[in-house]
């Protein structure tokens, strides 16, 4: 899609301040602003990187005042996230669903849905299923007995949904997701063969949760494991049965956290990052990518790296000695053969 | 689901002592009991377990007797397990599949059903699949050509099972698992470019076997990939072609097994572990999650943690010693220094 | 399927020379080779390798000439890479599908499908896809609005390819994979609740690509994130958006590639390694696995290991090291124990 300045600023019924012709075909984050993008400032931490930002236009409050150059094109709108939202809309055109139900979907007839629903071909609504108002389920999803869905939520292809589970408003599933099946918990008998542990809770994700693709989250062995809102998880992550995941907690790609753990609002999790059952972790949390989390993080805005991980500094400056350990141990063997010349001539 | 310990007992054939009253909503483990919740003693080893359980009620054997001081109420029945998989059903009870073969379901003329059996919407079942007695298989999974199924299978929403895998008796699969892809064998032509060895084996899951979520197994070049009775994988693992998994072991989450690797019967492998290929792994192997294993692990009962995999305790003792390794260094600096003062004091 | 060498040359118009009645059951690689399989020599680099091979039988090039000893029998043919092409049809005869459209599969009337391309039952086909010849799409598939597959295409059962991506010719694509979802894409507002980052791009796999399965290749935010011509990835692989994947790459199973990295040609990529976002990786780079990379690799055909990774062996020789850091930190004890006797004797 391209579009001018000027037709962004008319479709968001905003101002413009430059080059109202400069075309954009895509969004970027201010600080990370590419030439063609339109990029936008809402949060006054990144009020700098406007003066700095390559993006070609940039969405800013009708409050927003200046005494310095910027390059953008600057939009002046009543609200900016809302602004954003209707861009994204826009950007976004190239997928369609038509409201209303597909003639191949398979919705039971006890299922409750609400106004401007749309459900795609080839997806299943089994009984006692409650969705809420202008929610969208792409193709091939599966949506269990007595789920229930929110408003504006929308769920991609091929989502798999068990029995029970709740997803709030305005949440995004991405394709082959699974959520709410059975955690992994068996009991070894006498004979050394595992009997499973009934897994009869179920998954909350609470409103504004964004889930990426092929992820999984399994139902709790009793009660929920819960997502809280405003969490964003990315692709391929697993989180056990009886999680909790502090709101707006962001987890990057295939980390995984075991079972009952607690984790904290606001903590950044790296990428293949792993964390073990039965622990806490605090608020605003940041761990390094592939670290393991072995015990309980119990100070606030701690930073973490390692596996087992320990503070991001003191591994960063251990492992820096790491490297070079080959030379240290020479070291130390030069030391010992000088201190038995020593010692001798002590003698 | 609220049901009350009497209610249990008559549903189990079973006698109460204690308070009858008692409300559980579900299952826990003896060893982590939770109140409101049901657990069992069947293994002797876990006998201990039963005075201090937190769990309100206990399935015990008829033959159990004890003179100390029990907690929960317990429910005396004939055969702990059995006993077991019919609470097990009760609870699952939110998850509804009726027999027979939905209308939507693609199922082919050759195909061999046995009594019993369900068939969800949107399901394919290709040429001269044989499907054993009461096996159910949820909506949107794929069976390719030749495939063969046993009795009281349960397959979840989105499976696919590639053509001429077999499936033993018991097995669970979850959502949106994949078994019987191809290996991934390539071998490079004199312009650096891959071409792909035929991978035309297939995969063997035997009987009492069960998989999470998004979990792949790839099938063997030649042979079969084989994944031995009882064995438990969790969600998101990679098992490569022609790879055995011994009988009764346990995989955690995220967890891979590269390419004609054995593993023995009754390990325990934790999560986002790492197993390189054409190795051998001893019976009751235990490995720490995150580890790496770079080649066969022969002595059974190992326990191994690291990347490359040690010894458990080694790694944690080496561990212990990286994380001051910063200090170390000094204490070398500072031993050199006092030599050479030594040194020039002894000429 | 069991073929004798004879048949196999029947089949591939070569002439045999040695046993033609021995029997082959499948494929493997000539450096791996294994009695009863069928394995060949095209790149001259394997050739010591025909010597020692235990494959029953391999497929040489009509020019080939040897004077030393071959156990194996051999099967001349005019092209070995088109011959083995025919074989892999052959072996893969396990699996059918039909040509033309099923009658549950719901294909948009605005798709321009090719010549003898086969749909199989409830896929979708939304508006303006184009699909060229002799493509072959599975069940349960779903091609979103606009996306573009080239000719000769296998996508298995399951795959999910969002709008706007573009599949190149002779690719295939393994159940459940997803191509085009979002990228993980979030600013913080003042309140640390994320907006999201419109993600306007697309995914575009060039030529001869294969894909194993539950992998995701997550769409540009802006532009595209490429997959370039040749490239393997393995299953359950995570590409963020952005990326680019040079030609003739490798990935093994379970690793992940953070947003806007460039990745060489050439690469191999081992199991389960991480690669941050906003690199660059030299062509012919080899990271060993687990590896995680923090930082660009300049020059080309470096070897890496480690978490962060340096030069393979150094890795070795330091992790040789740090097993022994107990026993180390025992002999600066005693170092410091002397010392401090020779100083007090030096006094």
């Amino acid at each position: 899609m391209q579009i001018t300045a000027r037709q962004i600023a008319d479709l968001l019924n905003g101002t413009v301040t430059g080059n109202e012709d400069v075309i954009v075909t895509g969004a970027s984050k201010i600080e990370e602003g590419l030439p063609g993008t339109i990029s936008f400032l809402a949060n006054p931490k990144y009020a700098e990187y406007i003066y700095s930002t390559l993006a070609s236009v940039v969405l800013v409050d009708k409050s927003f005042h200046s005494d310095n150059n910027i390059n953008a094109t600057l939009i002046f709108v009543e609200n900016v996230y809302a602004a954003l939202a209707v861009l994204m809309e826009k950007f976004n055109s190239g997928i369609t669903l038509d409201q209303g139900i597909a003639a191949s979907a398979i919705v039971h007839s006890s299922a409750i849905l609400g106004q401007g629903v749309s459900i795609d071909d080839h997806v299943i609504i089994k009984p006692n299923v409650k969705i809420g108002n202008n929610t969208r389920i792409f193709g091939q999803v599966f949506i269990g007995d007595n789920v229930t869905i929110g408003d504006n939520v929308t769920i991609y292809p091929g989502v798999k949904v068990y029995h029970n589970c709740i997803i709030g408003n305005n949440c995004v599933i991405h394709s082959n997701t699974v959520i709410g099946s059975d955690g992994f918990g068996f009991a070894k008998d006498e004979d050394g063969q595992y009997k499973k542990i009934p897994q009869t809770g179920n998954v909350v994700l609470e409103d504004n949760v964004e889930i990426g693709s092929n992820t999984v989250i399994d139902r709790a062995s009793l009660g929920s494991t819960i997502i809280k809102k405003g969490v964003k998880l990315d692709n391929l992550i697993q989180i056990a049965h009886n999680v909790t995941v502090g709101a707006n907690t962001a987890i990057a790609a295939q980390s995984g956290v075991a079972g009952s753990t607690r984790i904290g609002e606001q903590c950044l999790i790296g990428g293949q990052v792993g964390i073990v059952g039965h622990i806490q972790i605090a608020n605003g949390t940041m761990i390094q990518a592939q670290s393991g989390i072995p015990s309980s993080v119990k100070g606030p805005n701690a930073r973490l790296y390692g596996s087992p991980a320990i503070d991001y500094q003191q591994y960063l400056k251990a492992y820096a000695i790491f490297r070079r350990l080959p030379e240290m141990a020479n070291q130390l063997r030069t030391i010992e053969l000088t201190l038995k010349k020593l010692e001798k001539n002590n003698l």
